[in-house]
């Protein structure tokens, strides 16, 4: 069984940990208030990681923290899991029109953009 | 464009805040080492409001809260989004085989499961 994703952006530019995500505009109507939130969660689409092999990983060695040992890909944020979806929390710094600032994105200029929901659930 | 996701699993059982989830065999070693966590992301697919409708709707009043002013859904946890996947953090109470038992998920039974991740970022 299986879903499919339209994605709603891209993450425009990265320069160190600020990014600048641009929003389709067909979606911009969906940012309304989300000024109103200093905390969100973006999930965004692992594209160089979608692809047969990447997807069919099922255990991995951390790379980060000197970890040695073998692990489950759900026991870890590894862009190789069977669906590529990164997920990080970042500080919204700005927006403007149909772009978001935010510090903290942990995703390669280029990726697709899937859901932006605020940190606080309501 | 779009991705696709392949379902991991199912929300097998829900009773009250509790809820056990069941991976399917074919992912069941991507857990592997997961019970280091007592924190997990869970994202999981709205099935429900996988269509055309609740997929085009950018704004909504949030139900919660007593919130009475229309917002963008990328400020709300609403499942009308152009992507219907959820994301709630649980606790994880006990793993067995491709089972998992959490509290505090926020779906409904037979929800099919899109990733889970630990809590804490490595």
């Amino acid at each position: 069984m299986s879903g499919t994703i339209d994605f709603i952006g891209i993450v425009e530019k990265v320069e160190g940990d600020y990014s600048t995500l641009a929003i389709y505009p067909e979606y911009a109507s969906g940012l309304a208030g989300l000024d109103a939130y200093k905390r969100l969660y973006i999930l965004y689409w692992l594209h160089e990681a979608d692809n047969h092999a990447q997807r069919a990983t099922l255990r991995v060695i951390p790379r980060r923290h000197g970890a040695t040992e073998e692990r489950g890909v759900f026991a870890s944020h590894s862009p190789h899991r069977p669906n590529p979806i990164g997920l990080t929390t970042v500080d919204l710094l700005n927006i403007e029109g149909n772009r978001l600032l935010v510090y903290g994105l942990d995703a390669f200029e280029g990726s697709p953009i899937v859901d932006i929901k605020p940190e606080v659930h309501d």
